[in-house]
This record gives structure tokens, C-alpha cells and sequence, in this order.
């Protein structure tokens, strides 16, 4: 079983990029023609045409980066339907050698945290069976709730060779109200990127880094910069690149100095970026993630 | 439409207690008869087994109690027709006059969190028509990222009569590591609950209770006191009753001088209380209500 982060850095190596393409399918924003194709009134119709949109995106951009990231408040939006696209659109990623974060923030105490971390790691054990569910290869994580409820992400992640990552900056405005509240003369984020730093040296891959990633908004350039110094063997997730408003050179300070220890991800700024009546919409994803990979190697 | 915090309120009153059954299901502990007719070697058949088990226990405790908190961890573990299992149980429990308030804990960035929202509350709209997922009355939500990732959640629940209940301390023993971390004199959870209640006072109710609640463990008594003082027009919902170690004494700190402000959950102590083997199971789930009703009258 190889660890997590030395997946994650062979996966950037082999695509020459660290970009993470984001899975947020919108209604409003799909191709005109697989609206029309799917639209019956129900949200099954939308999951249905949610599932197609993103398989498309995936077989799309599966030659070009390492990690696709879906969103799964889009996915949960269309009731069980949703999930069932959720759980496919996963494993086409997987099929097509792409590493997979699942967007979903879990938290929770810790015998309920394990029921997340199974589904989305490690594979739910019933009657000495293990059926695997989301099968992702990493995890969004909020730690608002402390070690005890992060815990059973980690044991889960690390029984399977996959990864969490926690929030510790996140990308929207209002993240100052409570994540930047003065404690003890550190920011609160800090105080929760000195926690992941010691829970990534628990397990700490052949490339230097640990299991326990940190999810830093690139919309916050200078605390990016700060985080990176506080946490030299903790990979980064850094939303907020493209549509949100963080730029490559935004990015930079994320990464460590040989290039390695982040992926960036952007949503919109690839799968929004056609009209909905672009007939050749395909060329306009494919395009845009080639114009984000170039702008990125520019950082 | 009536506020939310009006029909908690008034639902409390009609049941003449504050108990919350908490609908955590999990396979090992789930009566042997239930798992013998749907066990097949399937999560969809773990899935059936938990709807089965839940809208049992729904009919035998709608009479009693007035709300019912289902733990979407459990579904979701079942993959999508776990989830199918959730919504189910959700419609039973609001047909049969109950509360529910879905533990989901769900938190992410503004126009993500509505996604979250409209599923749990106002429903999806989709091309001008108004689909609804979840449906359920209130919704758990993570505080951490601030108060423009929270306000989608408020935006929705304030559209459809419905309510969020904010983590604010939570039950688990490593509650403390960051939620007691002092910020100015004062430890994050109460920056939290201060935030909450001017959140909660921008909508309250006839009751003088806003549609903003907090999440209070029952397990830290002390902090209840301070918490209930700190945020007078906050309705409670204040889990770790039973099970996780809370008692009747525990959670009186929790309500209002007249008896109002909180609701108190107890899961495993009502819905683990039989052995597996057990045939009459079911009494034994109407007697453990009826027991923690009178043990939270005693406080």
C-alpha cells in the first residue's frame, strides 16, 4: 500500500502539474444540450445530467491533471439520485487514474466520524464484510470539533492509503470572524496548523509529507506563506484559484521550495467557462485547464 | 408561516417534555428479527434494515416526544440508498407531527452552503419549480468558516419556517482543544455563542426564541451555565444525554427560567437500550423514552 502523499506527489510528477480540477456541476450553468437531454422535472433528471456533465469532464481531463475534486453539497442537492451520481462519477475518476478529494467537510464525534471516514475511505464492514462506498482517495475535514473527532478520519485514511484534509484557512471572506481571533497572540488558524502538523508527522510518506493535509484559501496570499513555514511536511489543498479571485502568483507561497506539497484547485474557472449554448463546450474545458496549467507553471 | 423557534416551542408544550430522540442506527445494535429479514450481504440491505428500524421507532415515539434528530452519518454510509433510507424517515416523522432536526453538521462557502440549505430546507429550485430533498425543520452547521458561510443556511431555513442549530460546544471529550482556546479573555466557544445570538436575534419568535440555535453538549455542565446566560434568545439543542455520560442534572442549565430554550437528545439510550435478541424490542424503546422523559422532568 503506498502512503497517500506519495501518491499524491507521483500523480503531480507524472501529469507536470499540481492542478486540481473541481467538480461543482450547476444547473443553470451545464451545456444547453445535456440539459435538454435529461430535463424531466425531477431532480433525478438534474442528477442524471449532473452524472453525465461530469464524466464528460473527467474522461476530459483525466490526461492532463492528477486530482479532481467533487463537490458533494451539488451531488446531497439531488437527494438520493445525487448520491448515486456522486458514488460514479468517484469511480470513473479512479478508473481513469485520477486521484479523487471529495469536497464534503465532515465532522463529527467520534464514533460518528467513523461511519463518515468508512464511507469515504477505508469501505463499511458489515458482518465481517467491507463494502466500499465513496472510495475516495482523500477527504475535506472541518476541526472545529478537535483531535478526538479528526481521529477517526486519519485511522480510516491510513488504513487504506489515503488522506484527509482539514480546514484551516478557508477561501470566502467572512473566514477572519473566528479563524483569525487573536488567541494567545496566534491567529486561531495557526493553532489548528500546529495540531495538523503534528498529526502529519504521525505518517509521514517517502516524499516528506504527511497524511494530514491543510486546506489554505488561495484567496489569502499572505497567510498562505505563513502556513507553509509552520507546516513544511503538510500537503495543501488551495481553493479560491480562478473564479474566486486567487491568482498563480497567489498560489506561489503554498508550495514547497522543490515545487512539490500542494495541489490547486479551481471550479468555475473550468467548468463554467463556456456559454451553456457552446455547442463545442468540451473544447472550452479542455482549453481552459490547459490555460490554468500554463498559468500555474508561470507561478 | 409560523417561526421555528414558535413551533419548537409550541411542540414541546403539546408533549409536555423537551426530548429529542436522536436516530443514530447502527447494525450491530439493531434487533436481531430486523437484521434477519433484510440482511443480504448488501449495504442496500443495511439501509432497508435502517429505515425499517427507524420508522418503527418514529411510530412508537411520535406520540411522545416532540422532535427526532436522524444522524446522516449512518445513511450516508450506506451509500445512495442510505440516503433514500434518510429521506423516508424524515417524511414519516413530519407526518407523524414530529420535529426533526438533521445532524449534518454541514458547513462550506457561500454559494456551496445554499446548496446544503435549499436541500435541507426551502428544497431545490430547479427551472422555477421548487423540489424538496430532506424537508427537514433544522439543520446542524459548523461555525467554523464564518458568518457569510453560515448565512446561506439562515437564508433558507428563514424562507421555510425553519431553524439551524450552530455547534457552539460540542460533546465529545476533545471538545477543548480549540473550542476552549482563549481569544481575548474569552475562549472561542463563547466568541461562537455570541456571534450565534446576534444571529438568532435578527429573527425571533413570538416565544422570544430566535431560528439561530446552538449545539451545547450535555457533557460540560459548567460551560451550559455560562452558554445559556451568554445567549438568552437561543434556542439549545444539547446533545450527550444518556449514552455519553450527561444527566438530568447535567442539562437543567440548559433551559430558560420558565422551562423554555432547549431541547435535550438522547440516542443510544433510547434506540441501543435492548439486547439484539430481544423480541419485545419495541417496548423496550416506548419504556427507555418513557424513562429519560421522566428523568429530564426531575431536573
Amino acid at each position: 500500500m503506498t502512503h497517500f502523499a506519495d501518491r499524491l506527489s507521483a500523480a503531480c510528477r507524472d501529469r507536470g502539474n499540481a492542478l486540481c480540477v473541481g467538480l461543482d456541476p450547476r444547473w443553470d450553468a451545464l451545456p444547453d444540450s445535456l440539459r435538454a437531454r435529461h430535463a424531466d422535472g425531477t431532480l433525478a433528471g438534474v442528477a442524471r445530467a449532473f452524472e453525465d456533465f461530469c464524466l464528460r469532464v473527467v474522461d476530459l481531463v483525466a490526461p492532463l491533471v492528477p486530482v479532481v475534486k467533487p463537490q458533494s453539497a451539488f451531488f446531497e442537492m439531488c437527494g438520493p439520485e445525487g448520491m448515486l451520481a456522486l458514488q460514479r462519477v468517484l469511480r470513473r475518476a479512479t478508473a481513469r487514474g485520477l486521484l479523487t478529494v471529495l469536497d464534503g467537510k465532515r465532522n463529527d464525534i467520534a464514533s460518528t466520524a467513523a461511519a463518515y471516514a468508512d464511507a469515504a475511505f477505508a469501505g463499511v464492514t458489515i458482518d465481517g464484510a467491507t463494502h466500499p462506498v465513496w472510495d475516495a482517495d482523500a477527504l475535506t475535514v472541518n476541526p472545529y470539533l478537535g483531535r478526538d473527532a479528526v481521529e477517526p478520519f486519519l485511522r480510516s485514511a491510513r488504513r487504506s492509503g489515503k488522506g484527509v484534509f482539514v480546514l484551516v484557512r478557508t477561501s470566502n471572506p467572512g473566514a477572519r470572524q473566528f479563524q483569525d481571533l487573536d488567541c494567545g497572540g496566534k491567529p486561531l488558524f495557526l493553532h489548528v496548523a500546529e495540531a495538523v502538523r503534528s498529526w502529519a508527522r504521525e505518517s509521514v510518506g517517502g516524499c516528506g509529507l504527511g497524511d494530514a493535509g491543510a486546506v489554505v484559501g488561495a484567496t489569502y496570499p499572505a497567510e498562505l506563506a505563513a502556513l507553509r513555514a509552520a507546516m513544511p511536511e503538510v500537503p495543501f489543498l488551495v481553493p479560491g484559484y480562478g473564479a474566486q479571485g486567487g491568482g498563480a502568483a497567489d498560489v506561489a507561497a503554498a508550495f514547497r521550495p522543490d515545487g512539490s506539497g500542494a495541489v490547486v484547485s479551481s471550479s468555475r474557472g473550468i467548468t463554467c467557462a463556456f456559454a451553456p449554448d457552446e455547442p463545442a463546450w468540451e473544447d472550452f474545458v479542455e482549453g481552459a485547464t490547459r490555460l490554468a496549467i500554463a498559468d500555474l507553471a508561470r507561478r
